[in-house]
């Protein structure tokens, strides 16, 4: 949806859904949504289930996706006090695109590192060829 | 899939599937394979129809897919020489989950930027209030 009400289209650079489209698809925005599939969830727990994420980004990844209204961050009045993660409705009704992405990246590594080896062995040839 | 014969998972980050899951997400290799969507087309078109991306981007955006097999690229004996670049077969079976995500980016605009709004109000309102 742009400002001449034309059709929201990932394509026009001024539509606010090419930000959307390309914030949904980060690296890390769209584990953190997978693992929050399962229920609220603190920080640290959150921070094991989706490796290899330093705080910082994972902390950045947690407030876009707050302020795009998908996830919710309670912070409940405890010593020391405990902050759960935990997707809105909004959010929960990603999952169902997000998951067949998933399910194709895991359905179709076998033919990706097939093709990527074809490649560099192609690349390689080059090289000798040359 | 990984070494051990488990079934593929994203999160799991010894899973080559997550990478996978991670780069078909990325903000130029859904934008590129949505425009590739229409048939083959040639680089300077490509460039035209994704908006606002580096040369330089969009030349290793379509390396990586490439590689990936999950694009064609295609040298036309002639002077200039013409290079076109073209969903495979593999390439094409990743349309269906990336244009249900796209989707969902176009119709949840409204929803999403109305949420941006209301948490930027309750900031400001926690800075005024502080």
């Amino acid at each position: 949806m742009d400002t001449n009400d034309l059709p929201a289209n990932v394509l026009d650079p001024d539509c606010p859904s090419r930000v959307i489209f390309q914030r949904i698809g980060d690296k890390w925005a769209s584990l953190v949504v997978q693992v929050l599939a399962d229920g609220p969830i603190r920080f640290s727990e959150l921070r094991k289930m989706v490796h290899v994420v330093t705080p910082k980004v994972l902390t950045q990844t947690l407030r876009t996706l707050e302020r795009d209204g998908l996830i919710t961050r309670t912070v409940h009045a405890q010593v020391p006090p405990r902050v759960d993660y935990e997707l809105t409705e909004l959010g929960a009704s990603l999952l169902e695109p997000l998951t067949l992405l998933r399910l194709w990246a895991e359905d179709h590594v076998p033919s990706i590192l097939k093709a990527r080896d074809a490649y560099d062995d192609a690349q390689d040839e080059a090289v000798i060829g040359g």
